[in-house]
């Protein structure tokens, strides 16, 4: 995690006012204001560029905590971090969003309860909560609209209940845009102003970076990469259409094509696996693959295929200056990664991806806590202002 | 053009400051500045609320005008606007890009020098030059960068040749970013965040305007629908791809087809334009269309249903509040529009088209000249800052 600190590490004012293109006068009159509320603090001095060295800003420890949380479908992350979302602690752990809101929050509960101890301090220093739900989020009202995967959690009042425990206002989105949101800070989107974090795991999404903040769209729901259409006769979809990259491209549908490897007799390493009564996962078809299994390689091809095939489309609209790839099925590594840029570079034309990197998840399985610590922080500044 | 004007007229400071969610201290700060340069003056005072009556700003004729002019492939239409894009004097006539641009823009002179004349005035209040233009453009340097339609414009350095004639900066991009600037600033969209405008006509292209600003993409290429994916057996296009949007949906695909309903004997209406040696064009088609002619109805619905389908795709990435449909095959009206929309709304998710309008372009052929005279006026306040 040295990129993470390395982020936060203290700036003058007038790296400030270069970074945020405005007059110094602005610039010293917000940080006097931040100073004052406790935000930034002065933390030493710049070297020298031979005139006076101007002094640098941090943002404390002592301007309060973030309680960051990444839910997924079968994990929680929980993490504790300074307002400049710096990691001061973290726990991660398996999960089952199925159980419905309450067991799961409870088990949120626990878990900060426990990385405040770790850290020697109480809630009372938690100055507001970041979490990031593997569902549809309503911003108006923070509420899970529709989850497919979480019966139970349909406009639950989490913001609520999480306000009530900390008494510190809490922030939720998906976890695709918190994971953009980290990755875009701390990660490998460090300074992009346009980029496309997607996310290939149970389910496909993706969070859009545009002109250097999130874009959600009106209802919430920009970035759903899952549910274009790829093949008007593919296979029905559970939003109800048909041939969604989704249902065509995520790991469901690459085990599905694995375990009829097994079947069929096209793989012996996937057909050991059946065997032994496992249950097929991308990570057995990503190890497969490394093997040299050429069924297995074909269903990672596929994906790749159509994954980049989706996003050539949203390169010729948005025309984004990176694209990163993460989630669970991005573990399989580089078969997938080169499969995935060779279809967007084949599709897209030359002038959209000049210099188009498509990379690899740089925080990878903390994207999500890091997101979910920027999201609350930037709330918290926000709401100051 | 009703609507164009009543979008200039005068407004409050409280107004300024509600739009603009900014301090009453800002905005009477920027609006003293604004009033010192000559940008705004007081226009009287507004209605009574109650309290005492503010008064009322507006852009003064004496600010000085804005040339904007929308260049087509086939047609030149230059406007004479104040710098709050109200359209003071406006002609277009046919123009043939593949001239080259040395004798498109002496026309382009010539008809700047009638309008100036017809407003008794001068090139002296010249403040500032907006131009669309049909191909791609690079921001940085203004240049048209292999504009497949206008040999002979390649890197042909045409902010230069206007300043030096207008000693009034320039500012160039391509048609559809102005047309959606247009149709965003005065049109259908004035007030809308998040819209879509997309212009079908000889090529298929789209602007993008995400939080209220036009979304460029770092290479300057955002937009691009007409090089989105339909179909991988699709045919050919210019661009070296397979099964193009373009290749497949827009006039040329269109009047292909057509040609072969007249040639097969499926539709007596477009037989006898050709057989009376015409060339069929987009308007034919909608012509017949209109009157019950089942060939035509099905190229128009093919064309719709393709459009609808690449739009679902982007209304999935982005989550617009508007789409609005523009440029020549868009005057085929209700029969087109009726089969692009449906063909957006059963692709999509329910959430992102619960209260998404697909409608006309309200400003139409006046879009680029509204667009580019907006380009223009927002680049001269911004150096000004």
């Amino acid at each position: 995690m040295a990129h993470v600190h390395a982020e936060a590490k203290p700036v003058s004012r007038a790296q400030l006012t270069a970074a945020l293109k405005a007059t110094r006068g602005k610039i010293s009159a917000e940080v006097a204001g931040l100073i004052e509320a406790g935000f930034l603090a002065e933390e030493g001095l710049a070297e020298s560029d031979g005139g006076r060295r101007s002094s640098l800003l941090g943002i404390p420890r002592s301007a309060g905590l973030i309680v960051a949380v990444d839910l997924g479908a079968t994990s929680v992350d929980v993490a504790l971090t300074t307002l400049g979302s710096e990691i001061l602690a973290y726990r991660g752990e398996p999960a089952d969003v199925r159980f419905g809101p309450e067991p799961v929050l409870e088990r949120v509960k626990a878990l900060v309860a426990e990385l405040l101890e770790e850290q020697g301090t109480g809630r009372e220093e938690i100055l507001a909560v970041g979490l990031g739900l593997p569902g549809p989020v309503e911003q108006t009202t923070g509420l899970l609209t529709v989850p497919p995967i979480m019966p139970g959690w349909d406009r639950f009042p989490i913001r609520e209940v999480l306000l009530r425990e900390y008494a510190a206002p809490v922030f939720v989105d998906n976890d695709v845009n918190v994971m953009a949101l980290g990755e875009h800070w701390g990660g490998v989107g460090r300074g992009v102003e346009d980029m496309i974090f997607v996310k290939i795991g149970t389910g496909i999404g993706s969070g859009i970076i545009i002109g250097g903040r999130l874009h959600r769209g009106p209802q919430g729901c920009a970035g759903d990469l899952g549910h274009v259409m790829v093949d008007p006769d593919g296979p029905t979809c559970t939003c109800g259409n048909r041939g969604c990259l989704e249902a065509m491209a995520a790991a469901p549908a690459m085990v599905a094509r694995a375990e009829r490897c097994a079947r069929d007799g096209r793989s012996e390493v996937l057909a050991r696996i059946v065997g032994e009564g496992g249950e097929l996962s991308a990570r057995d078809i990503g190890e497969a693959a490394r093997r040299g299994d050429a069924c297995a390689l074909d269903v990672i091809r596929r994906t790749g295929g159509l994954v980049g095939q989706t996003l050539a489309s949203v390169v010729s609209v948005l025309n984004p200056s990176l694209i990163v790839i993460g989630g669970g099925v991005s573990h399989i590594g580089n078969a997938l990664l080169a499969e995935i840029r060779s279809s967007v570079y084949r599709r897209s034309l030359p002038l959209a991806t000049r210099n188009l990197p498509v990379v690899m998840s740089e925080l990878d399985d903390i994207a999500g806590v890091v997101g979910a610590s920027v999201m609350a922080a930037e709330g918290v500044i926000a709401v100051r202002n």
